[in-house]
């Protein structure tokens, strides 16, 4: 290329987040029917009496997934699945999917149908239409692009610039699992390559594998906010760690916020695994990623409610820009959160 | 893979369009603001006064592209124009855009910088609106997955299946350029690749250069149909070549149809370039690709009306289905059209 003399600057020194301000900064608005573009889990639209809204995402082989220890059909199960995670996280419906493809020749129609029965159990779970796409070619690793539109009434949409000082700040399900999951595969890849030798029992591990291989979307806490007509002030989900999501939801508010060690929801199983990989069980949590639980901050006259609810922790509120985004760790001391979230350069 | 003991299929022996009947054959339908989803350049979508369509495309790094001579601007204007095209084949304007890129980690900044002016110039061009994505890392080569939302009143959108016995077939611009022009890059690759020695004379090859690198959607077309209140039976645009798409067509529609090889608009340095590496010219326009020209059916009372544009030729007309699909050659001889378009998986 013809700057190659110059002096340039890796993508890696400069993250997926700071890539996508550069690259998306002053970007002008034709229509109307555009209510939000770039910066929240899906863009907003206006086309009707509800907001559409619609996401995208990729995963690259290699990257997101490794074929060695991923059955196909999971992976077409997943790849829809963290799509759904992000229309939930606009308090919305999924609707319609498509998806681009791109495998080498020499894959097999068999291969291509397992990854295809596992998208359509997705779009059959949580009645997605898949409305079209695009097959191609890879002269290497697979690479799978799937964007998702959704439904939301105008106004319930959900943005993750709107907390507001003194909310409860709610994550459903568990934390840090699905990473756990990843360390054990990794660890025992070796089986799934066909290695001899002494093998783990893997029953022990089902639950952060389970969380790891065949993630599950927030359906039932939408329906939850519907039910009791809650609408939450901010959401996002958690696809990158709690610390990562919490100072996007912080930043983008304009507001501050304290979340409590000893009430981060993290499963034993996690704990116990994580332990033995001499990882800390709260900095997987913080950091770990891929877990697709929701992240929500809701006015304090919902405590009642919420607390009722198993699968939802109160973990701390949303507080004054100037106090900072802080962990009250156990023995009582305030850490500043730190992102750690994946830089998707730095692997 | 655990199906590795089983007789397998290539999915170079299916092809692209027999891979996609099978895998969204019986594709559930859960809600009636789905209106068409898989088998026409784009999904139909009613979620208002109007239809939505969406459409998708995947373009990878060494199939699609090669970052040897193809400027990353150039490519960037591309990756959009080539989904504008899918949505003005629905008689729709384009509006909303998403776009998900992977590349290596050592890909500058700069370079990105560089693709994204030209996505964002297509943008601007066509005035659509960038309204989200996703950032990741490729192994290997880079991949570009875009998907594109458009409008069209529910009384003009228009399908491929849908010609009728009679129609004018019509087509935009001129055909096989673009193929010319991969022709001409490939040959003379080692230029850029800074090899030195005799330099050939590009400035002849401008046109099939830009038809290849730079293409452009039809959306003057769209305005003309609008202008004049003219809804064609039946689109198509021409990324696989006029046969394959005019199979399309008549397939889906129940038809046949005759063409005449005298009528097919060719450019002259087409032409000239076709004979320097011994391609038949017709047989170039019939399966090059790459074109994004609109190739469009409407009924015989428009004949005049479009005779007047230059950028429209009436190349044969449709005709019931047990005439078959036929080129009628400039001796007069008739021959069946063959679909010779790409298959994905045979490179």
């Amino acid at each position: 290329m013809s700057d190659s003399k110059k002096s340039l600057t890796l993508l890696s020194d400069l993250g997926e987040f700071g890539l996508i301000d550069r690259l998306t900064s002053d970007l002008p608005v034709y229509h109307k029917s555009t209510i939000k573009g770039v910066g929240d889990d899906a863009a907003v639209l206006d086309y009707g009496d509800k907001y559409l809204v619609m996401t995208t995402d990729m995963l690259m082989e290699g990257i997101h997934f490794n074929l060695v220890y991923t059955p196909l059909k999971h992976l077409g199960y997943k790849a829809a699945v963290v799509n759904f995670s992000d229309i939930f996280a606009m308090n919305a419906r999924p609707r319609q999917l498509v998806i681009s493809i791109a495998v080498s020749g020499k894959f097999s129609v068999e291969a291509m149908d397992e990854f295809y029965a596992g998208l359509r159990l997705a779009c059959d779970q949580y009645h997605v239409d898949l409305v079209g796409g695009d097959t191609s070619t890879s002269l290497t690793g697979m690479a799978i692009s799937i964007t998702v539109l959704g439904e939301v009434s105008k106004d319930k949409v959900t943005y993750r610039s709107t907390a507001k000082e003194n909310d409860l700040i709610c994550v459903t399900g568990d934390l840090g699992a699905a990473f756990i999951g990843l360390q054990v595969l990794e660890r025992e890849k070796n089986i799934f390559e066909g290695a001899r030798g002494p093998q783990p029992k893997l029953e022990d591990y089902n639950y952060v594998l389970q969380r790891q291989i065949k993630p599950e979307a927030r359906k039932e806490i939408i329906e939850f906010f519907e039910t009791n007509n809650i609408v939450p002030n901010a959401m996002i989900d958690i696809s990158d760690g709690l610390s990562s999501e919490l100072l996007h939801i912080c930043k983008q508010s304009d507001t501050g916020c304290t979340v409590y060690q000893h009430k981060i929801p993290i499963d034993e199983q996690t704990v116990k695994i994580a332990e033995e990989f001499n990882f800390e069980p709260t900095v997987v949590a913080l950091t770990g990623g891929e877990d697709y639980e929701l992240l929500f901050t809701l006015p304090l006259n919902y405590y009642d409610i919420v607390l009722a609810r198993e699968d939802i922790s109160i973990i701390g509120h949303i507080t004054h820009k100037s106090e900072g985004c802080n962990l009250v760790t156990e023995d009582n001391t305030q850490v500043p959160l730190v992102a750690q979230g994946w830089n998707a350069y730095k692997q």
